[in-house]
């Protein structure tokens, strides 16, 4: 499939689960892995769902009570709707308990969260711990309600229920593993957060095609926050053995940036392997772990200390659409996603071809002989094997492939083909074999 | 007592012992340490004071002669006081011997200092290792000296008598010890030197008044270089064995700036804890140690290799002030010097919460349920609480109050309260404790 | 002989070894060898010269046949010589087969090569490892040819022969070592390299003048890269052993510029040195690694990695005449020449000064009982002592002269004199012998 085919592939994918009233628990969150392992199956490839009871402790954590909502509106004394979660699930705040009250316009103002930096929009708003109800509107719908009486009604439960995740492992030639999550518990926006589990499900597909691979690959679905404090309390042992570098993928479905959260202490190889690829970009921007904000924090958290880094495109928190109606499936396209795929499938090559390596000759070596060097000496006929020389120069066993890109300015994916071809020539051989 | 009353407070003893005549040694320095030791009797507390033989060696020094300074002045012919040091103590040169010889004007002037560039102004000029005599005045008092005859007159005499310095430890629960110094060898010069003395004297007082305190304080008011050379040859090795930090105070009373003095290297705990206190200032001035002058000299000296900085308002030798008449009670203020102390002040409080602390709990907390979170998520609305993720993220065991401060960009007397409340709600553990 | 004297002898004997045909191996090679001894002979210097028969393997190269060359011309019909060797030796192409042919100005082209982006100069050019002959004129040369009948006629041989290189140890104190050196490969070029040859035979009559030297020194004339590859596979273990610091010499001869070019990190004591010297000049340009040519390739290969950096006046590739019939003896000059001798006379000078010290006294040392320090202490008249007191306060055993003079931003030949007077009072002593 052509680059953009491969973008309107997950476009359409995001469309489907779009409109899915996902939470932190409950339905939406089933329906949408439904809608994913469909997706999937046809490739041959199942993952495996995860229910966790309610109530489960997980490090400093419960898990909640699942939430069941069925119907949420305002309604005036005419009975007409002035809002309804029909239209959109973002007007229902996200683990509201039921309620049916006639109210005033006072009264219900108490009820209601509105973005007022942002008038036009509905906000995202939950409350997962503490129980309350509530509805979100706009600043301008609210500020055009005149007085009288309203009815406020939640059809919606909290019950002793479960808490659904998802993971699919590839196995390598090496035990050491490669992580990759995004989460599925945000009702109804776009990039956040539909973008994230449609690019990790095309991804699956490309791992699947790489047959010969080295690195085992862990895909991870989870709602934000609880889902990957539940999903390190069961893996974490394992993860601190076998995990080599990992990405959360957030917001990835815009064509604004690329975006790389740092981990703690922005010095893992997960740093250093995503950096050295988007600063090829025409823009990037990169952040530190203070702007962290999705699950980068419990992989990176004190303790866990997982090399782990957040990718997006126009970072999470960033854009005015975030958190808000405006994230919607226009502000997503093709393009950007295929941009946010194509940026992942270039770091997991890169990733497969990372080694230290050394050259088995002293001095430089004779590339005229091997026919990659010409064989006329001029000034100014050498550029084209400036990058190999340079390779060369530092190919000393100190330097994996990301650090030699570092320092001589070359992007790792290019230097891929020069790794094989005086692999080939038996020039170079790795000194590290630590991911067996 | 406020802010500004202690500042007061402080101007007022700065007040008293301006007028007396200091030198390295004598009577001009027992007085001084008699006002100060009044000034703390007050509150209970007595500093020990030591007198060290002139002629003791004391490693590649020599404790001097005591110098006694009785009366010094030129007249002219008519008996007319040209200088008289009555007027003001910089008019003899520091250790000079005695004189009683009626001169020509051009003999006169061989023993006349003067700051050409600084017109107006009298120089403070010493001669202590080697045996001479001098008077000094300002360059347009010299230029309107008329052809004639004038008389030198000094009653001074260099005896084998003794230096003095002073002493005060206050214990803590650890042995670890800070450490703050300051001189009293200026002869009537209001920031170098009445300021570092009374603002060290106030912290003394400060520090008594922390009753549950962790570290032992060590206060030395000292001459300057011999006296911190004699000091350190009495107490290197217990220094070296119990000095966590330590401060040299000097030219801490006007309100134009604050600086630092870096230690050797600018990366002692000393340099790191004091930075980030200054780094809060509306401005600051951060000097390296090849701008060093005063006894940070002799505690940074290889071998001797001490974590000790120097702290200044305006540095010494960098306002035109410096080293002249017009360093006098107009340039220091009550405000000054309340805000040296207040910086002081700070750094103890600090000093005294700085240990490296790790998270007991794996994952982020769940600071909602223990009330340190807002139950409603909404995105603009995290802010008040970021500080304290951040603190949570860095409190891995690796860092210190300091660092955590440096990383997360949070001053670190706001970090204390985080850090309490934390401690409170067993979240955070010390993981070292090298200071018992 | 006084610094110019010194320019203009250099430029002499370059001038002397301009006109010879010099390639990897034949008789130019040995004739400039002849030359160079000569000029050392007058001084009782005599180096070694050694013959590397043809097909001798060394790593990944094997020395190829020996080329000799008698003439190489091509005409016209009318017999007019359209270029001549004898004009200028750039006219055939290094190492070219013999050819004698009668062709068309269609196939005359295919084997003249030209610059086409400096029309006016004859480049260099050389096939050293693959057989072929050719031609190099000027690009108006070529296009103000008429159609008609040519002969190109080269009488020429390669033949089982050797390659030649010159080497010259002078011994001291220590078995420890420095090495400086050049090549000898190319022809009728006077920067690149006329200048290297004439300033390492200048610079080996200094060293001998050195009587009581500390380091043993290590001068090598070789070929380019063959030469280099060569030389190291006889040496690489006595050099990896002894080697303290190693310069390359090339393009020394003109006075636009000082360049070092650095070791592979740029951070061994070859890179420290040359660098603190060549920031004292009024101009000067830092290249890395990747930006090297000359043999610094092969002594800073990954398994050789010897403390080797390259120093040019301009660097090679990096000036228009480089490359060219324009490098001729207008390009360099005595001052050129003389700046670069200077230059490394410094280097070795303060190489031959370059250890740790310490103090030998605890705090500062009191410089005014021995002289060196101003008995009268007044503000302003500390300047002409700053630097040692700067260098006593980081003569901490941990620093050697050149990390000093890097921290406290005075030369390393300055610090000799202050190191001098120090040793001299017994004020320092040497806390390192590692290259006895």
């Amino acid at each position: 499939m052509s680059h953009l085919d491969i973008g309107r592939e997950m476009y359409e994918l995001a469309g489907k689960i779009f409109p899915l009233c996902r939470s932190l628990t409950g339905e939406g969150v089933r329906g949408t892995l439904g809608i994913l392992s469909d997706f999937l199956k046809k490739d041959g490839l199942e993952f495996i769902i995860h229910e966790v009871p309610s109530g489960t402790e997980v490090f400093d954590w419960t898990v909640p009570k699942e939430w069941r909502i069925r119907e949420a509106y305002i309604e005036d004394d005419a009975k007409n709707k002035i809002i309804d979660m029909k239209d959109n699930n973002l007007h229902v705040m996200g683990y509201s308990t039921p309620v049916d009250r006639l109210v005033s316009l006072d009264e219900l103002k108490k009820y209601v969260y509105t973005q007022a930096d942002q008038p036009a929009v509905i906000p995202y708003v939950t409350s997962y711990y503490k129980e309350r109800y509530g509805f979100c509107m706009s600043q301008n719908c609210l500020d055009a309600l005149p007085e009288g009486r309203y009815h406020m009604y939640i059809d919606s439960e909290l019950t002793e229920g479960s808490m659904t995740y998802a993971e699919l492992i590839l196995p390598g030639k090496s035990s050491k593993e490669i992580m990759v999550t995004s989460y599925i518990c945000h009702p109804s926006m776009a990039n956040n957060e539909c973008s994230g589990p449609v690019v990790l499900a095309e991804l699956i597909k490309y791992v699947k095609s790489l047959g010969n691979r080295r690195y085992t690959y862990r895909f991870v679905f989870n709602p934000e926050t609880i889902g990957a404090i539940t999903y390190l309390s069961r893996n974490l042992e394992t993860l601190k053995e076998k995990l080599v570098a990992g990405v959360v993928l957030s917001c990835v479905g815009d064509d604004r940036d690329y975006s790389i959260i740092h981990s703690r202490y922005g010095n893992t190889i997960a740093d250093r392997s995503l950096l050295s690829i988007l600063k090829e970009k025409e823009k990037f921007s990169e952040y530190s772990f203070l702007d962290r904000g999705s699950d980068e924090r419990q992989y990176n958290a004190p303790g866990v200390d997982l090399p782990v880094v957040g990718f997006c495109r126009s970072k999470y928190n960033k854009y005015p659409e975030y958190h808000t109606s405006a994230d919607d499936m226009n502000f997503i396209s093709p393009e950007g996603l295929a941009g946010a795929y194509d940026t992942m499938v270039q770091w997991i090559d890169c990733m497969e071809a990372n080694e230290k390596y050394k050259m088995t000759v002293l001095c430089e070596p004779q590339l005229g002989k091997r026919g990659l060097y010409p064989t006329v000496s001029q000034k100014g006929f050498r550029g084209e094997v400036t990058a190999m020389f340079n390779y060369i120069a530092y190919a000393d066993g100190s330097n994996d492939l990301f650090e030699i890109s570092r320092i001589i300015g070359v992007p790792p994916y290019e230097l891929i083909g020069i790794q094989e071809k005086l692999k080939e020539n038996g020039l170079i051989k790795a000194v590290e074999v630590d991911d067996e």
